[in-house]
């Protein structure tokens, strides 16, 4: 049984680990942390849980997380960087579902997020999360980064097209699509209901923070540098990114065979028959990634439709398949989870 | 393993049930009908269920339903009755969603729901699924009517208050709040998204097929008719149902202790302290009833709000629940779901 | 020309009177005041002015508001009080569209809201600005209190029964239904799209500060004090509140015609045929109250249906039509209103 | 005063029509045909409209359109040109909002819309109706096509460009959403509230109708063919399209000044400083296109965001202004709405 500490349990994404570890047959959460909230029944502040997690958020010195298999950061940037590596030194495994150790190049890493990083050295030992790419170095690693939600549909999207080469790597665009959840569980006027929804936009069109995590993952697998524009857009549902991939193919290629071989054997992305549309409610809940390929009027530009849930497979579902890896479980333990539909 | 067979699965109650008996350890569906999709693998329709439910719809006559442990109907009224018979002659057990066998009173049936009954001897045989209160009668059930969703809602409100004899039970009132998910999966204008979204209406004030049904019930635990005063109406969230029960205390009583007491061994209702306030999404996808109770002003008017997923406790996890009874199996097997929130 | 000064213009009902009164042809806003965002075109901060309002939020004491010839206030409860003595004696009349001045009882108000009043005499001399009942009194006022958005659904639903005296006064049920705009724009947890949206819930069941408010009306109108219970619930719409109100028939009465006689000189309450169902977004954006009767088998509860927009009808639209009525100028003058449907 | 008739006003397109012609001071809707509904008041369908419009839907052969000044036909397509030649012989001119006159290669638009067309003699007269381009054109047309939806966002968004020619017209795309009642007012399940509730996806993407409209549009604006790819997608929204378009700069040129020159004496579209983010509620019930640019990292790849209603500026409302060229009325007449937010 893993032992599970989780710090900053008070978000959409704590509250998404703990319905998933709940339920999870080799994990026990002994500990969950607020500042805050401490003393507080978890399940006062997010009813759902009722009669399935007994715990009260705690101070985190209290938490005895140096105790933990393994500590999940649910916090927001900045904070698992002050506290990974008096964890690590304890023994204890650490997963950040923040962008704190996401970011190889420190430099690019401050100027997007505004702060001085507090352990770069951590930063070179950190795995990036997704097992798609990194399952043997998430199996022994330490410290987990925990990807973003779009850097996981975007990313997922695009990665069988640069590995081969078949599209042009210097111009690529993703026009991707969030649900308002992705903005946090935080008191926020633009992140009302009567501001969100029954409103669509874009935000951050000339620039937003998960363009160069994307843009690393991107280049590792074309094994150059890429060109890409990335667009966000909030969109009035709870859950779900819809990332709308385009490329342009230099090379004849049968693309639909290239991503179901890539992806035969990856339990949490699902090839869908070409010419299908993924809908973000058929992954709803659920740690999956549904693509699906178009190639309009037989052009060359290609057209990828990806589509996760942002608080699973874009976050906390996806921590819970790093932690499977990283200790030996079946990796689709406790993730086996259908859909909500409708 | 509990053979299972479903009639009509392109509703949503349909879909529920494969959700729900997709990750069951001991049913398997065997036969899911459809004579208009017939040949059309299952998450085709439904994609949520891609790698979950690997059968096609298929024509009725080619289901093998006969050699079914249980056959669920999800389909609209009316079909049921047409197939129960021969199916009990063949052994098989029968748990029929929609309103065929709910109502005692055939005359009333037939006023209220506009056809003539096909096997009115098989009304009196049929048990009324409500576990909290049918529970041994559903374990040796050949033919279970399983309850509608305000049904489910608004009788677990007034249950202990009916059963006690507290309240004045000639007038009774539920105002309830219904998803549009219980309109159904069926072509209609008032059901689109553009019709029912950011929009609020009462329906049905002047007389719901759900009346009789209520009636019935809260009749049966008062030991007397009562008077009931039901008003539903459409709000725009999709699945979840939300009643308010307002009552005249007639005695003095704890009602707090009396609900908290009644179902202290209902794995499936779920008291919150006096005075909360029960959110649907806390139920989203879970089969669960919450209820609270109010007491404005310290008066004689007493407020039970009651929450449910009207497509799970409401329709087909209280189905499950149902099929676990009859089977002897843990009632709570396969509906140990949390609620998805957000 | 009426001169018109907006004190707070940053919230909801601000942003709706600036709508209102940009294509009002007599009336001109000169001032609309915002501490926190002096300097800021209006528009930036609410692009469907942009083209329509030209104004910068500007400093309370560099707004002129004594020269203007009446001042509404759209700010928090407890501001208008502040102010309202110094703008009366410079000659201005004043309209707060907050709670200040709806409750005569000085000791209630302060109970339920919390703070200390700050010019009861004030209180006594303000006339509650429900045009269906005080028209002649809000010709010549100096101080409207504006009424809020529930106690004007929820009094129209009401009122005729009242005066003519046939219901029973003492046992009187409202379950009303908001949108989220209600909350106001405020950065709060509880009005965030990913905890309101696809949720519904009731909140202040056992006691909401529109209470007293509603109670004081509706006695005014009976003649004697009522028994009320009031339950608002959350909904997941934007706009919109739709009043379901139940009460016990005492006599014998035709209450289609009387509603009908009450309303008949109204431009501003529909009763619609006996039976039918308002919906909250055909009054969307519209100054309307659209009212509708239901008799459930012809027994002695009557059912009563009310919706409006809260921000309209329910605040800001009313404030207009009060302002009309306070200058002589036709009471429609630009609230000719199409609901936007869908 | 300008008699107008409307032919199948029972879908948004007729209602968005009367909403806005119930306002405008020059125009009087006679007569409005619906076969089906034929004899039913038209505020008992659409119930915004009472004591608006005081119309009962009528038969096509009674409702004397050819005593009209203009026809509107609000029908699916197909309809307006079994019909057009008449009226026109009538000297009645007719505005369609449906897309029988829009593609003027006969070929292209039956291969589009799967039917014969029935007067292509008309298809070379008929003005297609985006006055930003044609308004001379329209003022003495006898027969309006009026636009798309996506067409408008998407054209108005790249014009500017492609009439300079600053962009590589060869590789253009343009990633739209829509909200659902650009679905029509249709019963279909993939429009139910439950199915596109709380749901994001694309649709169409390998090749929607409104491509070859936007690529003749875009082809005549940049005097040579274009190389566009068009991928839609269907948001939970009620009204609203958010085109996100993407291209490359080929030459150096200060878009923004391109733009804002263009557009300064256009009444309807309104383009926003460099770097904004058009939300779809800004135009909620206007007739305005907003649009903004965005060079992210000062690239050559330029962001054009366009955001409209889809009813409005996408539909009927610019078919009043059409007609208000067509009979010499100001242009902005009866179209100066103000969005509503929220």
């Amino acid at each position: 049984m893993v032992k599970v500490g989780i710090v900053g349990g008070t978000g959409y994404t704590g509250v998404e680990l703990l319905r998933l570890l709940a339920r999870h047959p080799q994990a026990e959460v002994v500990a969950i942390t607020s500042r805050k909230e401490a003393g507080m029944p978890v399940a006062d502040m997010f009813p759902n849980l009722r009669g399935h997690i007994h715990l009260k958020f705690c101070e985190p010195q209290d938490a005895g997380l140096e105790n933990c298999d393994v500590v999940f950061f649910a916090t927001p940037n900045g904070i698992a960087m002050q506290q990974a590596r008096e964890l690590l030194a304890a023994g204890v495994r650490v997963v950040d579902l923040a962008a704190d150790f996401r970011i190889k190049d420190i430099a690019i890493w401050q100027k997007w997020y505004g702060m001085e990083h507090a352990c770069p050295e951590l930063v070179a030992e950190a795995v990036y999360g997704l097992p798609e790419v990194n399952r043997a170095a998430i199996q022994t690693a330490r410290l987990v980064a925990n990807p973003g939600c779009y850097p996981t549909a975007v990313q997922l999207g695009f990665l069988p097209l640069l590995e081969v080469g078949v599209v042009d790597a210097s111009y690529l665009i993703a026009d991707a699509k969030s649900g308002v959840s992705g903005a946090g569980r935080k008191a926020e006027v633009g992140a009302l209901f009567a501001e969100a929804g029954d409103n669509f936009k874009a935000y951050a069109a000339s620039g937003h923070r998960h363009l160069p995590e994307i843009s690393q993952g991107l280049a590792r697998y074309a094994g150059k540098p890429v060109g890409l524009t990335f667009v966000p857009h909030l969109t009035p549902l709870i859950r779900g990114i819809h990332a709308t991939l385009y490329a342009r193919l230099t090379d004849a290629a049968d693309v639909q065979a290239l991503f179901e071989a890539r992806y035969a054997n990856e339990p949490f992305v699902d090839v869908l028959p070409f010419g299908s549309h993924p809908e973000t409610r058929s992954v709803r809940g659920a740690n999956m990634c549904r693509i699906a390929l178009h190639q309009p009027q037989g052009g060359a530009t290609l057209v990828i439709l990806s589509a996760i849930d942002n608080l699973v497979k874009g976050a906390s579902g996806q921590a819970v398949q790093n932690m499977n890896i990283m200790f030996g479980l079946p990796e689709t333990m406790g993730l086996e989870l259908v859909g909500l539909l409708p």
